[in-house]
This record gives C-alpha cells, sequence and structure tokens, in this order.
C-alpha cells in the first residue's frame, strides 16, 4: 500500500456547504426529515405504524431504574424468541412492560441522532439540542454497560446468543457513530461516555482470549463504527475488537452454526449438523474469511458496510492482504455489478447482489441504503488512495440513487431504486411488488429515511480528505473549508455550479504561504479538463488533461508554472504542489457534455438500450414528459451518431428548468416512437415497424417521481 | 349457440393415429412413461422421493377392511390437520397407519389409469392390465362411498370441510376421469362402479337443496369429470351436480370464506371476517359468479379446468350465458396472455396468469398442464362450434408446449416452460428458481408428467369429433378413423406428414354411398391452402382458400364441384358436403412456409424481437448450435425483408435432420452476432456495435434441450 497517499475525512466544522444543490438537500434534511423522524420515533404520525422506538427506550429505562432501586428484589425478565418484529395485539394499547417493533429498532435513534449531530454543527439549534438531550437522558443502559432495549426489556439472560439475526452489534455499531457524531457536534459526552461502556462490556464478551466469544455481527456496521471510535478516543482495543470481528468471519467451523446449534440445544430444539465442507452464510459475506474474499454476494447493505470495515482496518493497520481483498471486491461491484445509477443488489431476494452482469432494471432492489454504504466504502477507499476510480463512484451513487431515495419536498422516500418502472406492474404482478412507483412516507423497516438524513448532513465527509501536507478535493460542491498545509492555517472557497456546470473556481485564503498539495479529482466522465492558476489576477500555470475513459494521460501535463513546482496527475488526480499564497485561484473546468452510454454486452437486459449521463447525473425518461408506453420509444442513433464520434452535444439540447422544484438540466434528444398494434392480435407476421419522429425528454434520475405516479425508464432502445 | 355445428369426440377405439409423429409420442407414453410411473406410485423409483401414492391406497384397504370385520368395534382415526404434504420422519421406515405425500396424492394413480385405458385401446396388453386390475381390487372405498385416502386414514371425521386446498373434488374428479377411461378401454366397470358410487355420494352431500352443502371445488376437474360421466352413463344428476358447482362457484358470500369460519370456529382458532365488498378468490377463480367472469386469472391450471368444465356445462345445457363467458375467457387468454409457444401463466407466483399482455419468457411459468389444460379447454370450444381460432390454439398448445414438457426419449420432463433460460440465471438467481435449466426425472408435486401421458395417449380425441351428419378433422396426425355419416359406416384413412409438411391426403372407405359433410380446419398459419377432390383418380373438384391471418375469405371458394353438393368455408373450416364413395379422396394442402413473427407492440418482453414458427411448430435458439450469449445475435431483418413482403420462404433454410433422436425440421436463417465487449468496463460510451454475418440455427422448441445444458431463445433481436 502507497502510504504517502492515506488521508483522513475533515471535521465537519471545517467543511460549510454553500451551494444550492447540496445546501437544499441539507436544509431538507434539516427541515423536513430530522423533525418528522422525531416524530416517527415517537409514535406521533398519524396514518404510519407506531415506531415504538423511543418508547421501548423508555422503557427499558424504566426497568434499569427499578432494579437499581430495587436491587436483589429485581425481578428480571426471562427471556423468550417472540419473533423478528413483535407487535401489540391493539396498537393503540401497547404493553406497558414489553418490547415492540423489529429487534434492530435502535438503531433508529442512533441514527436520528447522527443525523442531528451533523446538522446541529453548522445550524446550532437550541430546541433541537434540548430534544436531543433529554433523549440521551433516558438511560436504558444496563450497569454492565450493556445497551440494546429488545434484551434489556426481553431478558438479558440470553444476550449475544443469535448474533446472525438479532442485530444487536448492529445497534451497537449504529449508537457509536451517532454518539460520535453528537459529541463532534455538542462536545456533550453523556452518550459516547454510554457507547463507550458498552463498547468495554462488549470488549469483555469477545476476543481472542480463551474463553471469550468467537463471534461476529449478522449485519455489519460495528467494524467501521469501532475504526471510529479508536480514531476518536485514540483507544487502540476498539480497533482491535473491530479486526477482531473481521478476523473470525468466515473462518470455519462457521459461528452462526455453532451458535445456532447451541441455542436449539438451550431450547431443547432439533439441529441438523451440516455439511462441513458446504459454503454457505453467503446472505451475511461470512462464506469466506473476509482477506479471501472477491466476490460481492448477499445482503448488499451489509456488504459495503462491511468492506467498508475492512478498508479502515486496512488502512489503520496497513494489512496488505485486507487491503487487496477490498480492492477486489470494488472491482467486482464496479466492474459487474453496479447499475449506471450508482445503485447496488440485483435482486430483492435477500436485498442482495446478484450474480455478475445481472443487472435487471424492473426487477432492481438498488436499495437507497446499499447505495449509502457503496458511497461509505467509496470514502474509505479514498483514504487509502486517492484514486479516481473511487470518487467516481461516490459521485454516482450519491448524486443518483442516494437522492433518488427522497422526494424533492423531503417528505417521501424510496427503498427500492428501480431503473425501469411500469405502476400496473408494481400493482399487479407480486414479482415487483417490492417495486413502488411513488415514494413512501415512512417504512416499518424504516432504514432508508434516516440514512439519507446521516449522509445529506453530513457531505462535507466525502467531498475532502487531508493529511499533513495535502488537501483532496472528491466532490464538486460550493463549500468552505478550513485545513492546514504542513502546519500553516489555510481556508479555501470552492465555487461551483455542480452538477449542471463542470466550472469550478477555487480561491485560497492564507496569511502567512503556504507550503504543500492541493489535490483535485478529475472525474472520469470528464473527456477534456483543463486547469489555470490565477496569482494576482494573472494566469501563472495552465494545463490540458484528456482522458480516455477513466485513463489519464499524464504527457501534455504543463509543468512549468510559476506558482506551483509541481503539477502532475495520479490515478485520476491532479496534484498542484507548491508554495500557495492568499488570493491564488484554481480554475478547473470540466466540461459536461452529454454521454449516450451502453451497457457491457454481459448486460443482457441492457443489450441494444442506452443511457444518457451528463457530468455525474444519471437520466431517465418519465411517462409525464413521453406519454405512456416508453418501451415503444427509441433514441434515434442514426440522428445522433451521424459523424461517427461520440460527441453528441450538437444533437442533445440541455435545458435549464424549474418545474421540478428546483432549478435543474434536462435533456432533449431525437427519438422515435413506435406506433401501437391494435388490440385483436397478440402475435402477427413480422414487417418492419412504423415509427414517427419525437422527441424524447430526460430527467435527472434522481428527481423522478415528483408529478405523480406514471412510467419511467433510464434504458432507452438505440 | 348455433346448435347445428356441436360434436363429440369419437371413442378412442375409432381412431387409431398411424404417422411417425404423434405414433412415436404414443409408444413412448406407452413404453416409457406408464411403467415408470406405476414404479414412481410405487416408491420404487431409486434417487427420486417416494410418492407413497398406492401405499396410502392399501393402508386406507386395510383400514376399510378392518372397518367391514370390526364392526361397531373400530376406532375410526380422528381427524388433526397435518400440513399439505407430509412426510415419514424416517423415509425408509414410514408409519404403517398413515398418510404420507400431499393431499393430492390418490389423483396421481387416477391419471396413471386414465393413462393406461387410452393406452390399451390400441396397444392390448394383458401384463398392464393385469397390473392395473390389482390395483383397482385394492378397494380403499368406505362403505358410504368416500373415496379419498387422505381422509380414510387421517380421519373421515372431517371430509368436505376444506374444499378450496383439500383437493377431495379434484381427487375425485381424476377418479372420474380414470375411471371411465379403463372403462371405455377394457368394459371392465368395476371402479367405475366405484366412481359412481362416490359420485353419488357426493350428489347426497352437495346439492341446491336444504341441508346440502353449497360448496364447489378449490382444485376444478369435477366439472368437466361430472359432465363426462353423464355423457357415459346418462344419468342427469351428474350432469347437475356439475352445473351445480359451476352455479355456486364466485356467488357471496364466498364459500371458501364460510367454510374458513366453520373450521376456524370447530379448531377454536381466531376468524376475521373478511370485508364484504373485497374481491377475492381470484387464485381458485371464484371472485366472480361464472358466468359473469370476463378475465383470466389465478392458477392457470385450475382456470383451464373450470373454463373446459363450464365449455361442457354449456354444450349439454344449452346455457347461452355460460358459453358466452368460455368465449370472453377465451378471447381474454388468446388475445392477451398467451404465449407463442402454445403456454399460458405468466407468473410462478400462484402458478397463476400475470395481467394482460405480461408475458416474460425468462420467469414465465407456463406450466406444462396449463397447456394441457388449454387443449381441454379448446377442444370443448370446438364441440360447440367448429372454429379454427380454437383449433388453431389447441395445435399450438400440443405440437409446442404439451411436448416440450417431455424429453425425446420420454424420460424427464419439464413442469415449467420459459421461452428463454440462462442456465446460470437459474442456478444463481433465486428469482428463477422455478425454471429448470433441464427436463427433471420426476417431481414431488408430479402432476405434469401423467397428465402429458393422458393427452397424447388420447390424442385422437383431440383429432377427431363428429356428430349426425359431419366428421371434423382438427388436427392432421396420420390416422384412421371410423365413423358415421347419417348412420352409414365409413372409414378415413388420413396421411400427413404434420407437422414438417402440410400436404394431407385422406382416403374414404365406405361399403354404401356416405351422404354427409367432411369438414377439415384450415390452419390460420396458412397463408393460402388448396384443396381438391379425386373420385376414380381423376380431380372432380378443386378450389383456393385464401386467408390474411385468421380470416378466411370464402369468395374465392371453387363451388362447382361434381363430388360434393356443397363447399363452404365457416369460420376457418372448409365444408365438403356431398354423397361420398368408396376410394374418394380429398387432398389437402396447407403450405407451411417459415414465418418470422412479431408480437403486439403491448408485450413489453417482446419489443424489437421476433419468432420464427412454421406450421403449427414454434422454433427457438439453442447455445448448442448457435454458441452462447444468445443475446448477442440478432435476425438480419434487411436481408431477410428485401422485398417488403412476408414472405421469406428464399432466405431461410428449412433442413430435415435426424440428429436430434427422430427426424424433423430446423431452420437456418440470415443473422448477425455482435461482438462481446471486454470485461473491463461495465459501461461506456456509445458506437454503434460492430457486428458479424452468422447463421441463426432454429430448432422446434418441443425439441429444446436434448442435448444437455444450454441458452435457449425463442424470441430473437430483430
Amino acid at each position: 500500500m502507497d502510504s504517502k497517499n492515506y488521508s483522513s475525512p475533515l471535521d465537519l466544522k471545517q467543511v460549510q456547504i454553500t451551494d444550492e444543490f447540496w445546501g437544499r438537500e441539507q436544509e431538507l434534511v434539516r427541515t423536513e426529515v430530522i423533525p418528522y423522524q422525531w416524530d416517527a420515533l415517537n409514535d406521533r404520525i398519524p396514518d404510519a405504524a407506531p415506531s415504538y422506538c423511543m418508547r421501548n427506550f423508555r422503557v427499558a429505562g424504566r426497568m434499569m431504574k427499578e432494579k437499581r432501586e430495587q436491587g436483589a428484589k429485581f425481578v428480571a425478565p426471562t427471556y423468550t424468541f417472540r419473533g423478528f418484529e413483535a407487535l401489540p395485539e391493539d396498537p393503540k394499547n401497547p404493553d406497558p412492560d414489553k418490547f415492540y417493533g423489529f429487534v434492530f429498532q435502535d438503531s433508529d435513534f442512533a441514527k436520528w441522532i447522527e443525523a442531528v449531530g451533523y446538522s446541529l454543527v453548522n445550524h446550532p439549534d437550541p430546541e433541537l439540542e434540548k430534544t436531543a438531550d433529554e433523549a440521551i437522558d433516558i438511560a436504558a443502559q444496563a450497569e454492565n454497560g450493556y445497551l440494546d432495549t429488545y434484551y434489556i426489556i426481553n431478558g438479558m439472560d440470553r444476550i449475544f446468543t443469535n448474533l446472525r439475526d438479532h442485530h444487536e452489534l448492529y445497534c451497537f455499531g449504529h449508537l457509536l457513530e451517532g454518539a460520535i457524531s453528537y459529541y463532534q457536534a455538542t462536545g456533550k459526552d453523556k452518550l459516547l461516555k454510554a457507547a463507550e461502556k458498552y463498547a468495554d462490556f462488549i470488549s469483555t464478551k469477545f476476543g481472542p482470549e480463551e474463553g471469550k466469544c468467537k463471534g461476529y455481527p449478522g449485519h455489519e456496521i460495528a467494524e467501521m463504527a469501532l475504526a471510529k471510535l479508536y480514531e476518536v478516543t485514540g483507544e487502540r482495543k476498539y480497533l482491535d475488537l473491530s479486526k477482531f470481528f473481521l478476523d473470525m468471519r468466515g473462518t470455519r467451523p462457521y459461528y452462526f452454526d455453532l451458535e445456532e446449534k447451541e441455542r436449539a440445544e438451550h431450547d431443547g430444539m432439533s439441529y441438523r449438523e451440516p455439511n462441513p465442507a458446504e459454503i454457505r452464510h453467503a446472505y451475511h459475506q461470512a462464506n469466506y474469511p473476509v482477506r479471501e474474499q472477491s466476490e460481492a454476494v448477499g445482503h448488499a447493505v451489509r456488504a459495503v458496510y462491511l468492506y467498508s470495515g475492512m478498508a479502515d482496518v486496512a488502512r489503520l493497520t496497513g494489512d496488505e492482504a485486507m487491503y487487496e481483498a477490498c480492492e477486489r471486491l470494488w472491482n467486482n461491484i464496479t466492474k459487474e455489478k453496479l447499475y449506471i445509477t450508482g445503485g447496488i443488489g440485483g435482486t430483492h431476494l435477500g436485498e442482495a447482489f446478484s450474480f455478475g452482469y445481472d443487472l435487471p432494471n424492473d426487477t432492481a432492489y438498488s436499495e437507497t441504503c446499499a447505495a449509502i454504504g457503496l458511497a461509505f466504502f467509496a470514502r474509505r477507499m479514498l483514504e487509502i488512495q486517492a484514486d479516481n476510480r473511487y470518487g467516481d463512484v461516490m459521485e454516482q451513487a450519491l448524486y443518483n440513487t442516494v437522492l433518488a431515495g427522497m422526494a424533492l419536498d423531503g417528505r417521501s422516500f424510496f427503498y427500492v431504486n428501480p431503473l425501469e418502472v411500469l405502476p400496473e406492474a408494481c400493482e399487479k404482478d407480486e414479482r415487483k411488488r417490492h417495486v413502488k412507483a411513488i415514494r413512501q412516507k415512512w417504512f416499518g423497516c424504516a432504514c432508508c429515511p434516516p440514512n439519507i438524513a446521516r449522509i445529506v448532513s453530513s457531505f462535507g465527509a466525502y467531498a475532502y480528505t487531508q493529511n499533513e501536507s495535502t488537501l483532496y478535493t472528491h466532490l464538486y460542491a460550493g463549500s468552505r473549508v478550513s485545513f492546514t498545509l504542513n502546519g500553516t492555517a489555510a481556508d479555501m472557497k470552492l465555487e461551483s455550479n455542480f452538477p449542471w456546470d463542470g466550472e469550478v473556481k477555487a480561491v485560497l485564503h492564507t496569511e502567512d504561504s503556504a507550503k504543500g498539495t492541493l489535490a483535485f479529482r478529475v472525474p472520469g466522465w470528464c473527456r477534456q479538463a483543463k486547469m489555470r492558476i490565477f496569482r494576482d489576477n494573472r494566469i501563472c500555470c495552465s494545463c490540458k488533461i484528456d482522458s480516455e475513459g477513466l485513463a489519464v494521460r499524464t504527457e501534455e501535463l504543463h509543468d512549468k508554472c510559476g506558482a506551483v513546482n509541481c503539477c502532475s496527475m495520479k490515478r485520476g488526480y491532479l496534484y498542484l504542489t507548491g508554495e500557495w499564497r492568499d488570493g491564488d485561484e484554481i480554475c478547473l473546468s470540466f466540461p459536461m457534455e452529454v454521454r449516450c452510454v451502453a451497457a457491457n454486452t454481459r448486460v443482457r437486459e441492457d443489450t441494444g438500450k442506452v443511457a444518457f449521463v451528463r457530468g455525474p447525473v444519471c437520466y431517465c425518461m418519465e411517462e409525464a414528459d413521453n406519454g405512456k408506453n416508453l418501451h415503444l420509444l427509441r433514441v434515434d442513433t442514426e440522428k445522433l451518431f451521424t459523424d461517427g464520434t461520440a460527441d453528441i452535444s450538437d444533437k442533445v439540447t440541455v435545458e435549464k428548468t424549474g418545474e421540478l422544484g428546483h432549478e435543474m438540466c434536462i435533456l432533449k434528444a431525437p427519438g422515435k416512437r413506435m406506433s401501437m398494434d391494435g388490440a385483436e392480435e397478440l402475435y402477427h407476421d413480422y414487417a418492419p415497424v412504423a415509427e414517427s419522429d419525437v422527441t424524447l425528454t430526460f430527467v435527472p434520475y434522481y428527481a423522478w417521481n415528483n408529478r405523480g405516479e406514471g412510467e419511467m425508464s433510464v434504458w432507452v432502445r438505440s
């Protein structure tokens, strides 16, 4: 591993998002999602199933108080399994002593407080902070540090006996992330201390030492959360625990089998020993030891959460084998299992990856959380090695599937993000029941909306990373960033109108001249980038970067520059090294030509089809613009490609419009509409089909379904 | 209803199939399927799950014997529900007093004996008849006539309490069909008497009279079986019972709800009253009263079994409203829900019809039994009204999906008949788990192989129907048929090389001259048919029939004929009426041009694709001939349609080959193969794809997958 490229995200206090695009998304999260979610967690949303999340914490808090007060007289409940989701017989009169909701219901609070923390950084809000403090004051933690209301209420005699299914370590991971965020935002460490106490308790139960449990999380996240806790506290034991979970995963005999057997014995149930040679637990990414994994399999969210944790540990421990596994898994996802929308997970069965190149559009799962997890993974790979392969996919996920998960008004959400929708099929075809033709207000399993909230409100941590000598710019959102270059404080104001325009201006402010490197991602979608440095309002350096796909040719770089000593390209990043002065301006130009894209011929679903992208934005057709029966439309590739080049900028119109809620670019391209057969015959002799000329309208994929229910398709016949 | 067109199938003794094609299929059934199935029913197939079918009959027979012997001392078992399939804990040591297998396991014996009966008609086999007689001698029937081993063994206190799920009336229907077939073949009425006794018992339990049960079968078949029993015995009560089941179906309140409530009360379980306004039970075609049904819904096999019974009762009672419902349902299936292979059932969820025009190829269900049931329905519609709309679809189902259900060697079977297969997807994608890439030896739910056996061995009943004055020829298999025309005995020898050649010669033998009509179906796939009549080796009449699609123009008919008084076309049938003499020859010519077919533009799955058919045979591409990655291939429609007509006979080669096991015609057509992308990039800038010229090879769909596992596709990009 090339250690000199390591970098870390900035503290959110160092980054302020100032532009219309992400700034607006952050405002939506702050003003719509966070308050709505708090009402949801407190069962105050009319017409939505109660969450019971905060109620569970209060029940657990009361029980722990009783235990403290009653001492030895306290009668602890004895655990009995009641299913993965427990609901009261009468929703209006839940039993005051019972746990309700999914086994992982606690995590919803953790995700909420994480988003609250991020949001408070740039938007102090005493009211919200008071609400959060009061929630933290519920104090449901057991004396030994254990903190999971499912078992506290149902019976702590059986904690950690079903790691595979019961999400204790998942809730724990989210609790850490939430506690760290809230601590970093407010400086208040009550929740962080509780989370640390829980982590310490877990350390006494899990580890390589004899007598300790050798299990690992069924739903990963604790791995990356523990790495973060280590980075925040400096306590090595947390990194060790994270590494332990990774080291144990997928080893033989499978821990999930051992614990299942133990449960069966405990409950007096029959248990059949599995064939020891059989490869199992792919759903949980526990089929092989992590360093031996090469194919992204199973539940897609769990997978990218795991890979994120692996990347953290690889970076923090210099574990080359772990890094290589991450790199293999990254390649497997991005070369065989990634939707053009930045989504992952081809099948709803197990919310999982399908096999290589199996990327169905109409039955896609492409869970919002999985795209978020992919951004987690990408950011962590960038921390190891700045490479536009990672940055491009992170951008693709964030600008397309992640944002598509939320309506433009921030009030409804997609869990599943198909690339083709026929509302009639969603309604009538049970195979597509997971595909909703319209965003939903809330979900029983409410993972996606709070996950959107936490990634959008922490966007700054994805836009920039830094190390001693370098500031990396990965994403071009209008923003202000404070940093140090080899010890000298500096400030950079980045102006951009991304994703609609590729012109970026970065203005430096520094009291002393700052020696070091500014590195900028040159997006893979950009055919020819330009860079100019202005000092004292005069150009002192300029260069062009030609790219062919992802490979950037460096030989044309202009390296005789007054301001910088060295100007070089490496892995799709432009490195500008020199002595920076106050007022230096770096202008980057990433022309956003409309691209007409085809999928690899191995992707059967997209054979004979194309999609349109422009800059980081993937486009789609909607019924609202193009009428019903989108399948009858095709792109007129003959008109588009008359001159045999991929440059179609003169044939596709880019229009700015505010019609969908905020200003965005839509595309208009020449197309054909097949005339509709009569309804008389199901099959008839083939004849070349009559077609009429039409103009196809494409809107950004993230903005689809903001005008009521209708057909949608990303891929169009060509 | 136009009563003069009523007709009935001939007794199988009147028809002998003599040609290579169906004769060979019947031989396979006789020599392979029937003996194999008998072994299966008796749990003698190594490596296959035991059926327990005959064992259940023996257990029930022993119990009934004990009951007779012990009288009042006999302790009858008390019924407890044990699941829809009961298997012994130790398969090698089943409990001698228990029922095993599916609740409908009895029907497998009934289907077997039905096929045995049909087979014995033309192939006397004393050994087989002895085996059948011994099976019949098991005598598992209760004294009151009840005959279902599931309840006899488990407890008769709860018979007819779960009509929706427990298949008693389904097993009863199959028993009737089996008993009638065996009686008609052998003249032995022991089983028929038992079946009648059971029918009489059911008549005492079900009917419009007060106090009788108002229920109807959950899985239909009794309706058509009772109609047949009425026709064999002349007993009106059986027709009345059939009509009663039809009349009750779908009426409010739904019987299935009433019985569910009764069961819940009996078992002390909770029951929630459904919303009375809700339309339910579409899976069982009980959503509406049958005369009000317009859309084919739910489980496809049940649906076409129901419609067959409806057609029978419409014919036998002259019920116009019932006939109109049949006609609506027929149109709905054939105009919106029929695969080009003659298969039905677009979704595996509920083995059911999907919504209109939803005909996915790779996830198709298209159960073999459903295509068989469609042929049942078509034959019954033909009995009401000779119309080539019915005859064409019957032919399409029989020559394609029905035959595809069985390997060319008769030793393995498809339950599901997809139109596109990628073996990797069947293995790795759980959404396609129902699609097998290779035929299976036997199935736990073994409905399809015995169903193929019974329809293939009774093929003659589909080829011809008759009434007092007319012999209808619906299917052109080489055969000999004995019949009467207005009382005069005649014999017709039909020579044909269908489905490979459309030349048909019918030679009449009659001692006296026979007055009456010979009616021949003019297939809808035939663009121009010719007919010539030879008397004394000289042409005495000839005519041409032009068709455009299914509509046949009659104005060009030659009606000045020496042999016949009248020669007319009606609903796609050619009627030749006259005084026939011994030696008269009718030569029919139905040129089998290769047709390149497109689906209605409403069928999204087939947009931009074509399929090839020739005569009744639908074709497909296989990996064995065309290599892997069939999706990269397309038909070169520019080469095919240079002159703008649908006639492509000079560009598509028809070759006879015996390579796949027996002689058949394969097709070779000009095509293009897209070059394969490198594996590096998942998405890239579109460029017109490089293609190479290839010759595409198409084999008959029914013959696919007889050369090992591989890709297959009926539809090809155009």
